[in-house]
């Protein structure tokens, strides 16, 4: 298939989707993003990388970190993770306390709000340096030894994060945080802060791709078994609100951030990294989803 | 692959899960039905057929036949029927009236009962006679010309389907059902009550494995890109709550009932269903289940 | 306390609250009534009737009907009622299905709708005929003989009832309706159609004021510990989601109607009824409300 | 009236209710509590005062100091209050984060956690010191120059006050919270942890008896429509989730702890204290409102 080909034209056919969502405005500093920014990049299980536009530019890839801290916790501490956190889409905003109140501070799944302060939680509790922990991970499973955090975005979000306090807080009274919520809080602002290009990103994904192994440098990164489940997690939780809507126009496992990213991945043949800031609705990628439906519809790869 | 020795592995290795779950109690004839009983049919595209166990006997489909009122309805009047349901999982109990509320009586997906009925809704209004056009559909897709619905289920349920009348009546005072409710929940209990055995619904879910074609008389049942869309709803929304656990257990689309029935497909490979009574807390047949991850692992065919 | 002079200030003073409120718009009936209308009238234990404005006027008296069929239902089944429905401010919408979800079909109070569709329920199965015995009720107690159902408002309120039908029908899968629920809904709706003054309204309410027995003509219409008590429920829910502001700038108990009247009491001293057809935002007389906060203000007769 | 009489038959008639509410247990300090205890005091508007059992015995206040902020922060900013916090009884529990959620950060009333957070960051913003503020207060009403905080309950109640940080936060994040937050919480822990006897909480409470004015030094606390006003906003949301059953079973505005704690006032009259620490399912001291419904019975003082 020629990927370059079918890049050039989604590029060329999502242009008229510019300028009907809006960038994210609830972290100040990704309000002063320029809207008007593209860039895919598909990366496959033989290695092989095809990108347009800016995929050289890194953006502030917040929510797909969830993925990140989940396979983390996931490789370090295994099954033992649904202890704390579920595995069921929530079916209602990404950061509502009211599941959450219902079921015992337990939250839904690793891709909410919560989930992924209970992944980082576990990552504070079983690395002597999480901060330094994550960004290794992301660096040596990208191959990209200078990716790092953009402390200008973290600063940005600290000062926004009192829902996410809340939530920690929330959680802790259920006995579901065992660190300290203020620190816990920070790691999870710096890890959403984590700034990447789309090419990194392709990369980062390509082990759930491949059984959880990175082919570009044969390193196993989590089981074959748990590769799988991510995907599983990624598909029924990693779109906020557009779950169905996105497994039904799309049909791959994706996850989203407001900055305006989203990586996906087709087992066994590749991963796809989109990045547009301007957001739908839901908070995902307005130019990046339509981007994805017309790759789905172009390659026909979906796993349905 | 050898699915029958594949199966019989099942049949054996499921043995001991027997005598946790517990029978559908709600419906009164539902309740009499054996337990202890066990069937499981896969059919690949190619038209082969494997069997073990009771796949002969028939028994109440329940909601998987929210599948069929659903393909019907979208392959009768397309994305229309959209604006009367939505493709998001719930997050909550199938029938619940707290989103349905919440959301101006437009039901989550087609898959918990609210939307069932909207599906049901369609049809009644498309067809002359929805009682006889359900019933064609299904023997002519099983190629089974003597599946009936089971009169004692059908009443059993009519007696007991006050809150799916309410449901019916709430979203009339939304707009949202256009027939009349007595009747709209007469025919919904009926295609509750078909009555079919594994091989059955093995036979009528293959189209969904095939892109829309019934592989075994090569007649179109819906479109290519309905058949991947009926998919994916059934990924994200067709085990009630287990929706993302079964996912990340099994890793396939399919519909459970509460007669014990699950089916599920792997797309561009085959359909396959299991039938036993008991079920978990959730409302889906737990040595089914087992069985159901248990192929998943024996056999590697997921779609992650 | 020279009540004439009162009613006329407050008459005077309100003119200004005037073309603020909408008319009720959901019972096409209701929605033909003139806005610019307003009556109030005082009756005192001591049967001192005083009045000002179109006090002749006969209106649908809707949700204050709530009050009568709670006040029948206690008498004729006493504590036994509370098996049914609770005595709790609902803290939301009057016809929330959410509520009644999480407990069990029982409904919060009998001043929501579900509540008085069990009180009516209880009528329906104590009394022979209950659409007589309502009627009788209340023209005894008002001693006004020709009251009677509006027949062109309670058929425009049938075809408008399909919540109410659901709400019924959802109690009735818990258990909690015995009756035949399209009947029930049909008595419901027409005791909400009774068509009074406020002058009659005042005097139906004097009882409440006078430990249970109507002064008027010296008839014991409840016991003095359920006067007591259905005074307490009127505060604490007898005006939707008003009920703290009005306890917080009115101080009495009370009913409202989205026909546009208030009766209110002032345990020891009098009844009062205001009708003025324009409602705020949560379906209470806007103008209504205003001159009674006047007439708390003007005699300094709250029960705090 | 022969109040000494009547609280000598109360505390007879309510041994038989010892033994089968607990003592709350969320608070280490409290849970040490001897629960076999009773205390009543009756203060009357002329300055009389009636007590029996332990009435000498100071015991945490919890919950009541609720109204001691509410009242503080309504005569230092007046109805501005009530940009911040509503008017409405809240239907659901007391701690509850769902309301919160869905309307936007405002409390519902002055007695749940949340909106008594909002009163005391009122307090912090208009006080130099607010523990000093508060303590003042209490002394100066009371007419008792020793009471203070009991440092080990507002110690043990700050390790237990993840879920107040949690609604701190989340009103913070709505912008409805101004201070710090951990200092907040710090003198709400404070506040909760106050330590007096019946006898002093029925002086405290009898401004409220006496519009505004406490009758025992003729100083005014706050204004006469203020004073209606607290006894209006304690009738309809001072008692968790029995604000309907006790205005019911009692009749007088209200407010209780979970200290086993009940101040009443009966407008006009008097105000009335009770104690003991076993608890009914709602928080209420169980043989405390006994002690109350009884009061209401023997005595006949009902605001209906």
């Amino acid at each position: 298939m020629d990927f370059q080909k079918i890049l050039e034209q989604i590029q060329e056919d999502t242009q008229k989707y510019f300028g009907i969502g809006e960038v994210a405005n609830y972290i100040p500093e990704l309000a002063k993003v320029n809207p008007n920014q593209f860039a895919m990049t598909v990366a496959t299980v033989d290695g092989d990388i095809y990108s347009v536009g800016a995929s050289q530019q890194r953006f502030s890839i917040q929510s797909i970190s969830k993925v990140i801290v989940f396979a983390m916790a996931l490789e370090q501490i295994g099954e033992r993770l649904f202890q704390r956190v579920g595995k069921e889409p929530s079916g209602s905003s990404f950061n509502s306390l009211i599941q959450l109140e219902q079921e015992q501070g337990i939250p839904r799944n690793p891709f909410i709000n919560a989930g992924a302060l209970v992944s980082t939680d576990e990552i504070i509790k079983n690395n002597k340096d999480a901060y330094e922990a994550i960004l290794n991970f992301v660096r040596e499973v990208s191959l990209s030894a200078d990716i790092d955090y953009d402390f200008k975005v973290s600063s940005s979000e600290l000062e926004t994060a009192d829902r996410n306090r809340a939530l920690a807080f929330f959680m802790k009274s259920f006995g579901n945080i065992q660190g300290d919520v203020m620190m816990l809080v920070d790691v999870y602002c710096h890890h959403c802060s984590l700034s990447m290009t789309t090419e990194e990103l392709s990369k980062l994904f390509l082990f759930l791709a491949n059984k959880g192994v990175n082919p570009l440098n044969g390193q196993r990164v989590v089981s074959e078994y748990q590769a799988k489940r991510v995907n599983a997690m990624m598909l029924t939780c990693g779109l906020y609100d557009n779950v169905g809507s996105f497994a039904y126009e799309v049909g791959m496992p994706a996850k989203s951030g407001v900055g305006g990213g989203i990586t996906g991945v087709i087992p066994g043949h590749l991963s796809v990294s989109v990045w547009s800031p301007e957001l739908n609705a839901s908070g995902n990628s307005l130019v990046g989803t339509k981007a994805l439906e017309l790759f789905s519809e172009l390659t026909d790869l979906t796993i349905f």
